[in-house]
């Protein structure tokens, strides 16, 4: 194992394999709708090169592939065994936001792979099987999660009818990729009697706390849930030099107070995020005062008793510092999305498996969605994050580190053996 | 002068006259560029019908009218006299804004021209010269106060080659409206050899103090100074669910937290407005962190000092509280426009006037600008304000109560008057 991981020459920490992880990634970040960035939404032309440069590698690697009939790529390896045993599902999503980076999503089907190929054909007691989800970012359908949804079986029929932006719905595009619609209730993993062990998906934090930590991974122990609303601050739009001070209503002032008390909480609560992303001001004249103020606010935590808690707070807020400048403020849910919490035994054996590496184990709770909140539904599940450099992500600067991405690999070879000894 | 302003079954403190001055006002404010609203920028189709109304009734009055070379309405009253001697301005603007009121601008015509009636034909020992000005919105060529320039011999001529959104330029405008814009120096009070005593401007207040005060009207004692900048603080945008808030340098939780301090420092200086009407984010998405804010700000005060000195005050706080949190934050002047201050005895002149009434005299300054503000680089100046009900105004709702119009009348009469005893 550690001849396969490491050899002279490499970057300090890192591996061919890991190297090879990194230039796939880049390689598919090529395969894109625009010719100057990394585009590639559900079920678009460029998906099909995905498909095929992965299937090669599959096929390299004696696996059984195929695309199902929601897009997802799936690629079985059962080694020197018979195949249609207990399956471990490692995988993430193959589309991307627009502008986007090489890694979020991708990596976690390229690391699968080059688990498998760590592997070198040995035998194992149970199969895995190596998941490509089609969707995940709702970009293309203002809709996230097509591809895992119809992975698990839940995949409303009426998803169909979602219609994009130039016209195109969910069932034309599935047409138009080649693909029938019909199929997918044939996806799910119960059609296919599947008896999953669990789901791991491996995943760039996206944040900066492992950067922080300086650590180059993590066992995520949940996804945290949602609550967003929309508030309107209403006072009186008035002269800004006719008005006195004394005599104003203020929509834009009282969100600046209302703001502030936002970042006030989100601090005093551990592990609460809240966030106000849009802010637009009417009429938006440098000469008048602003009569009308619209925002977004966004509140996650791991725990929904503490975030319903908190946006409960919030809004009460924003009503007393509306009232106390004679101002009216309404708000509007829209998104109350709960917490998705791992699976503890396969977080504990993730985590078992980083310590295994030597590394400090550090476990976070994952501040966006992912595959695996929609997988959790149906199968254990748990993910591994490997740092951002620069917390950045949904960019092109977005970037892993090559020793990191090792790091990954000798973890998911720890965690694959464990299960061996478990099954 | 009693029997004249006041007839029993008018309404209280109103009278004739002041009626037929408000229904003068919303009969112009019919002759608009649109069908729905009342819209009438520099020079627009519908000014020949303004000036056609207010001629027919100069000439019933026995006044010589002209319309100059820049657009504005002139007509001089010499009663009994013999015309050319020491002469009087009354005016104010005939544009309106887009979606605007019946009485901001026209109501200072209407109301000069009222005064003349008043008169009934009596000789004075000077003129009297009601102007309309063309433009004082700043609608049209995004430049504000082309006629009472002008009027002043102010105006540079480069300003004929200011170009409309319609591609349309000033001297195009000029030549449509069937003027000749060689005629704009001509225009000057100097080229007509005027001997100006004074320009006086009747104005609806635009503010709430007068109502607040519950006064009809006001003497005013300058126009106060603005101070213009765009800001922009850069923090750096991060996805709102995996960045802890501890990490975080959001650009609005930065501007929200200066808006505030704009608001408490204006509060605490007398006479201080200073206004946050603009704001943008970016990305402007719920679930994205600011990474920009853009922001203007307007700061107003009668002293430069003060206003200069709070403008620094505002963009220190700014400098502060980026470098507080660890942004960045930029500023451009935009305008740092001087106050005006009025003709010292013409306020007190008509201090005494309001006086005469029987009212209490308040005095204010005027919070936004208007045509004497240029008026008064040539000649000495004062206005008046009349009282805006709901400090509405530049909307349809904008209104003149009758019993005010009426007290206007009688504050001008007893002004004009007074003039007599001077020369």
């Amino acid at each position: 194992l550690t001849a396969t991981l490491t050899t002279p020459g490499s970057s300090p920490g890192g591996s061919p394999l890991a190297r090879r992880v990194i230039e796939v990634c880049r390689e598919i970040a090529g395969f894109s709708e625009s010719r100057s960035c990394t585009t590639r939404t559900f079920l678009s032309p460029p998906m099909h090169a995905v498909h095929k440069l992965l299937r090669t590698w599959m096929s390299g690697l004696q696996m059984n592939s195929h695309v199902d009939s929601a897009g997802n790529l799936i690629g079985v390896y059962s080694g020197a065994g018979t195949g249609g045993r207990p399956c471990l599902l490692i995988g993430s999503h193959l589309d991307t936001v627009p502008d986007a980076g090489a890694y979020d999503g991708i990596l976690g089907v390229v690391l699968g792979l080059a688990l498998i190929e760590a592997l070198d054909g040995d035998s194992l007691p149970f199969d895995i099987e190596i998941v490509g989800f089609s969707e995940e970012e709702g970009v293309r359908f203002s809709t996230p999660f097509l591809g895992s949804l119809a992975y698990i079986g839940q995949f409303d029929p009426k998803l169909l009818n979602l219609v994009a932006r130039d016209g195109v719905s969910v069932e034309t595009a599935i047409r138009q990729f080649g693909l029938d619609p019909a199929g997918i209730p044939a996806c799910s993993l119960s059609s296919r009697g599947i008896g999953a062990l669990g789901y791991l998906e491996f995943h760039i934090e996206q944040g900066p706390v492992l950067e922080h930590l300086n650590a180059p991974v993590a066992a995520v122990n949940g996804i945290v849930g949602q609550s967003r609303y929309q508030l309107s601050f209403h006072g009186q739009a008035n002269h800004a030099g006719t008005t006195p001070m004394s005599q104003r209503a203020d929509a834009l002032a009282a969100a600046a107070e209302w703001i502030l008390e936002v970042e006030r909480m989100a601090r005093a609560e551990d592990g609460l995020v809240a966030t106000v992303g849009r802010l637009s001001v009417t009429p938006d004249a440098g000469n008048v005062i602003p009569g009308q103020a619209d925002a977004s606010l966004d509140v996650r935590h791991l725990s929904d008793a503490v975030r319903v808690r908190a946006a409960c707070a919030i809004l009460a807020a924003a009503a007393r510092i509306a009232n106390a400048r004679g101002l009216r403020v309404g708000s509007s849910l829209v998104l109350d999305q709960p917490a998705v919490v791992c699976d503890s035994s396969l977080v504990k054996r993730l985590e078992r498996s980083i310590a295994a590496t030597g590394l400090a184990v550090h476990t976070l709770s994952s501040g966006a969605g992912h595959d695996a909140m929609i997988l959790a539904r149906a199968v254990p599940s748990a993910m591994l994050f490997l740092r951002s450099p620069g917390g950045v992500s949904h960019l092109p600067a977005e970037a892993v580190i090559e020793a990191d991405v090792n790091v990954a690999l000798a973890v998911g070879l720890h965690f694959i053996r464990s299960l061996e000894t478990m099954s």
